[in-house]
Parts: structure tokens; C-alpha cells; sequence
């Protein structure tokens, strides 16, 4: 099949135009607002004129459906409360092309999605995770955004037209910006997914003694962020001999009481992030991140205390998808593209507990994502289109 | 002259009275408070039956004075949010209690005052900063507190009956709670103030890269909080060679942006403040702490900057009325005094621009000020007073 590269950047760009806005290519298009929905009702009129048949279920996830068995393409067209113009955008607008292109050449039956809230105005990947079975719309309902609107309300602007039955797809395929530095870094135009990331994350506590900054002598203090910074400075060292080069760990939250800079800290409480492809060695971070913190608030007479581990299994790609996809890079992208892992999360997580899913990634200059900035070279979004229009083909 | 300890306690006692809130001995009595104002209305008649002369200057610093030249005794009426019920309360009624024995005995000319708003509900000692002509009143009438109440219309409730001169007084002598634990663990009663300690306090701000979390390699991070993690363990061990057992610092406030689980900080502000009785020793921690902040941006790719340097200089005790005090020490509480600095600040800081001044400390149990749980054993009260009376004798 041919893809149309003038009508795919077209369409991209008018997608962009729902939004638009700060500096740049940004958008502002959060679930359920009225940029969204305008996008949405331009999205189904575009499904329409493609052939699709077009179904909205309760959560205002997006499908234009392809008659039979079908594979099943897309992303979501959401976007972060400052976000780019590509990030879900372009997996939706890839999907529409290679829909066309397959149709043009009487080839593959394929169907296109926009999962809605994948960004997380009210959770993580919610609009996938409700239809993925992963959240039950009632508990979904009760999510509220930054402003306190409960999901069941925000989602009142949905006009559903019913449930969409996972059973009709043979698999799903996203195509994504990487959101990360590696290929643009290596000089390459396509990343082919061996897995996405398993994620723990935990709040954890060290309890000290709140005192005067001017009249605690230094050897009576209990100071809870000089714990902090202990262990983010050794936990490095820590996890050295366990961790390969694409595990990732992180500290980004950090919250000081009374956090004045006349008191002693008494409390401090952060987040702890960890992410690897395999579960078992998340596990051994685990084990080294207790005993480090426990080991810390022992040595400096301190209690220590974690919040529930919050947790998403790595998911590997399907063998067959993933094959087909890699021997397509290797024919438009020669020396030029890797296997790699997704560092983020993404709907095919939630969709993998249905079919077969596989992903496929094309650059972020200077690895810039969830900002205004971010940004793709135009040749490396139609070469991204290119590699998976001929994946679909060769599935046929 | 000899003091009634049950007169000085009843009083003591009253006082709390004046805004008793929260737990334990709690007192909530912020500068120009309804709770503020009542208790320096119930005050000024207290002065009058101890045949002072009371008047109360534009700030609401209010005198009780002697007749000629005499010896100003005293120290804050209003708490903190949260207070205690000693933190200033204890100096302002000591000094009451010593000038009524003096008048009683016949003896030393002794006046007292209580200054305005020493816990910096729109500044920090700003009563006796306005007094001591450290900060202008017009300046001072800028400053507004956190609910955005200017200086300038709190101070409309002062019926104030002139300005107080200061060459009528010979000295200053404060007496107040350690507010730290330095006596309470020693199980000592008495501490004679060497010097009130110096301040610095500086914003250090590190500039990395903010980035996802999950897609952006360790290697390639410029992670902010790495640094300041880094800074603060390292801090401890550059400083060994330069300070003293009474020198301290500490990192009290902390601002990560944007302070996200899933984003590697881009930017992490955070507050550097340090204290000594020696100035060029905060000279010298200062220099330490520059190049150990560049060192750290440097090694890890990233900018550093520092704001302004505020500061407060070293004040030494008068030699003559710190000699008074540490005899009367050693007589009413032997081998349980010591000479000792203060971390913290007080009024007698900024006095200490007009006139000789020196202090006494009592022991805060457990070393817990500025919370609703602040005290001090009973006895220690009635010694502290024995001693600052004792000494106010002997300047006769």
C-alpha cells in the first residue's frame, strides 16, 4: 500500500489546530475540553470520509471501525495541560493514513482508535484502562481533576453511541514519539518496541526532630531532609552492580515540613520512582531502596516509613507484530533504527491485557516531550508512517 | 533587693491568659492582636501600680519608666502563631518583678519594656529594630504580613503618647528562655550570654534539565535535586576544619521544580543559612560553601546561581553586665551555669545599637520553643529572676 504524505502532515497539522496554542507548535487540548471535543468531532467526520464506521463508547474513546476482523491502530489526541503537538497526535493521524492507504489498495482490513485521558487529567492512561477492563467505569467515575470536576461529570459531553468489543480486533499497533533523547542523540529515525517499562513508585517518610535553626546544636539534630539527602546520594552507588543502562530511578517530589529556612527540618517526605523492563530485577531495587532508607534513619536516629508501592508490570511487545515492524525499519530506515525499550507509559499497556500490542517509535528532538517545544523532523514522521503502513501490509 | 516569686509567678500566669490557646500552655497572641493589645492594656496598669511612668511610642513598644537615668529591663509580649508561653513573656515580667523589688528595697532605678512585634509578624525584631532607628518607621510601615496587611494599618490600634528616649537608660539586660537544649540536657539552670550569634542566609538555586522520567537515561540527566542532594551530604564534611561546637547551618527550605514523581527536576532552589558568634568564620563557611555549590553545578553539567546575601553581625555582651550576671550565676546556681551563645535572635540585638546590653537563659525542657508545648520547671523561673535581680543590685 502508498501512503499519501501530503494528506497525513495535512491532517496532523489541522489536528494541531485544535489547541493551539504558547510559543511554537504547542497545545493545550485536555480531556473532555472544548478543544478536545471539537478535535474528536473533526477526527469522526475524517473516519467517515475514510470508510470507517464510527463508535464512541461512555468513556468518549474514539473508534473508526474497519467491517470484520481488523487490526486495530492508534493513540489518543488528548494532550498534557502544556503539551506538544505530536504526543498521541501523531499515532492517531498515522493510524487515519495507513486506514486510507489500506482501503486504497484493497488490502488490509484496519481500524483506527483515540483513546480518550490518556495524558491523566483524572488518572493514568484512563480512557484505555476502563476499556481494557484494568478500571471499572464506576470506580473511574469517582476521579477527580486538579479543580475537583469528578470524571462522571467532565465525561457528560460524551455522546456515545456504545460499547466497542475488543474481540473484532486481531491486534493493536501505536506509533508514538520516543519522548526521549536516545534516538535523536544516536542520529536515528526509528525505535521498535521490545517492551514498555514496568514502574514502581512509593512515597517514602523519614521522620526527624523539628527544631530552632539558630539554637539546635548541629550533634542534637535530627534533620530529616540531611536524610533525604544521604540516601538520593548513595542510593546511586547502591544500585550500581543491579541496574543496566536503560533502568532508571528518580526522585522528583520532594516535600520539607515546616520547609522555612530558620527551622530544622522535622519531616520530609518524597517520591521514589524506579522503572526497569524486568519485574524480578525491580523487585531487587525494591530490596536495596528499603534497606538503604531503613539503614539512613537507623544511623541518624530517625524513623522511617513507606507509603503503599504503587506498580505496573512491564509489558514485553508481541513477537509477531514486533517482527514485522523491524523488518519494515530495516527496509526504509537501513542502519538507522533500534530495539528499545518505552520508557514511558503508554495505552498499549492497558490494551495488551486484550491482544497482541506493539509500538513504534520516531525521534524527539533534544528528547523534548509534555512541553510546548516538542517537536519531530517532518521526514521522520512520514518515515515512521512509512515503516508501519508496510508492518500492516506484510500482515495481511 | 528581694523578689516575691509567688507575685512574679501569678503574674507570669495572667499573662498567659492573654490569648491561652491550643495545647499544654499554648498562647496564640500575635503582634496587635486583640489577645496582644488586651494583654499590654492589662500590663500598662501592672507598671502604674509598680509606680512606673507609662509610655507607649508609635510602634506599640511599650515602657514602664523609672524617674531619671536608670537600667532598662525587658523583652516581647507577642508569641509566635503557635506559641508558648514564656518565649518573651518571661523577660517582660521578670523585669517587672525586679523593678517593683527594686522600688520596694529602695534601691537601683530599673525600667521595663516590652517590646512590639519581636517575633516578626511583618518583619523580625521589628519594634525594636524601629526603636533602635535600625529600620525607619515609614520603611517599616511598608511590610505586610502573610494575609497582605500592611505594618502601617496594624499599628492603628497603638494609642501611642510619644516617642522614648534612649540616653535615659544606662543598659539593656533581657532575660529569656534558651529556646535550644543545651542547658536542659546538661541539667544546668543559669546560662550568661557570651554573644548573640551572627546570621548569613542565602537562596542557591541549580539549573538542570527537567525531563521525563521514565524516557530520559541517567546519563543523560541533569538532574537539579542530584546536586542539591550532593550539596547537602558534602556540606558536613568541607566544613570539619572551620567551625566550632557552637557553630551551625542548615538547609531548611527546599523548591523543586516541578516537583513531579515522573519528571527529573529541572530546577531546585533551596535555602543556605548559617550561624556564628565570629564573622570572619561566616566569612570563611561562605567561601566554602560557593565553591563547594560551583563544584557541584560544574561536575554535573549544570548552572548555579546565588541570590542575595542577608546578614546580621555578631553582637558581644557588655563585659560589665555580663560580669554581674555570671556572679549572681554562680551564687544562686553553682556548678549548674555556664557562659553560652545565643543562637537566636532578640530584641537585645538591635538595643544593643543604643546602649550595653546582655542576657540571661533559663532552660527550655526538651529544647522546644516556638510550638504550644514550650516550658520551663518553675524553679528555673524563680532562679532566673533571683539572678537577674541579684545582678541589678550589684550595678547600684
Amino acid at each position: 500500500m502508498k501512503i499519501d504524505a501530503g494528506r497525513f502532515l495535512e491532517d496532523l497539522d489541522k489536528l494541531r489546530s485544535f489547541g493551539a496554542s504558547g510559543v511554537g507548535k504547542g497545545v493545550v487540548r485536555p480531556a473532555y475540553s472544548e478543544a478536545d471535543m471539537a478535535a474528536r468531532a473533526w477526527l469522526t467526520s475524517r473516519m467517515i470520509e475514510a470508510g470507517l464506521r464510527v463508535q464512541t463508547d461512555a468513556m468518549g474513546n474514539l473508534f473508526g471501525l474497519s467491517e470484520g476482523p481488523s487490526l486495530l491502530l492508534g493513540s489518543h489526541s488528548d494532550s498534557q495541560p502544556e503539551g506538544g503537538w505530536l504526543d498521541g497526535a501523531l499515532g492517531v493521524i498515522a493510524a487515519l493514513e495507513v486506514a486510507r492507504a489500506a482501503r486504497e489498495a484493497g488490502g488490509s482490513a484496519v481500524s483506527v482508535v483515540s483513546f480518550q485521558d490518556e495524558e491523566g487529567r483524572f488518572g493514568v492512561t484512563t480512557g484505555s484502562a476502563v476499556w481494557s477492563g484494568h478500571l471499572a467505569q464506576d470506580q473511574a467515575d469517582l476521579l477527580c481533576d486538579h479543580s475537583g470536576v469528578a470524571l462522571a461529570d467532565a465525561r457528560r459531553v460524551v455522546a456515545s453511541t456504545g460499547a466497542v468489543d475488543p474481540s473484532q480486533f486481531t491486534g493493536f499497533v501505536e506509533m508514538h514519539i520516543e519522548q526521549g533523547p536516545v534516538l535523536d542523540s544516536a542520529g536515528e529515525r526509528i525505535g521498535v518496541v521490545s517492551d514498555i517499562v514496568g514502574i514502581r513508585d512509593m512515597k517514602i517518610t523519614f521522620e526527624g526532630q523539628q527544631n530552632h535553626a539558630g539554637t539546635t546544636p548541629m550533634h542534637l539534630r535530627k534533620d530529616a531532609f540531611q536524610a533525604v539527602s544521604r540516601f538520593n546520594s548513595e542510593l546511586n552507588e547502591r544500585l550500581r552492580n543491579v541496574v543496566t543502562p536503560s533502568t532508571v530511578w528518580t526522585v522528583g517530589h520532594v516535600s520539607l515540613h515546616p520547609n522555612a529556612s530558620s527551622i530544622v527540618p522535622g519531616r520530609a517526605v518524597f517520591s521514589m520512582q524506579w522503572r526497569d523492563g524486568d519485574a524480578e530485577r525491580l523487585g531487587r531495587m525494591e530490596a536495596i531502596i528499603r534497606s538503604l532508607a531503613n539503614e539512613i534513619a537507623e544511623g541518624m536516629g530517625m524513623a522511617v516509613s513507606f507509603g503503599p508501592l504503587l506498580g505496573l508490570e512491564p509489558v514485553a511487545m508481541d513477537r509477531g507484530l514486533r517482527e514485522a515492524l523491524e523488518l519494515s525499519a530495516a527496509k526504509h530506515a537501513p542502519d538507522q533504527w533500534r530495539v528499545m525499550p518505552s520508557g514511558a507509559l503508554h495505552d498499549a499497556t492497558n490494551v495488551s491485557r486484550l491482544m497482541p500490542v506493539a509500538m513504534l517509535f520516531v525521534p524527539s528532538i533534544d528528547g523534548i516531550s509534555h512541553a510546548f517545544e516538542e517537536d519531530t523532523d517532518e521526514a521522520d514522521l512520514v518515515t515512521g508512517v512509512r515503516v508501519l503502513a508496510e508492518a500492516v501490509a506484510s500482515l495481511k
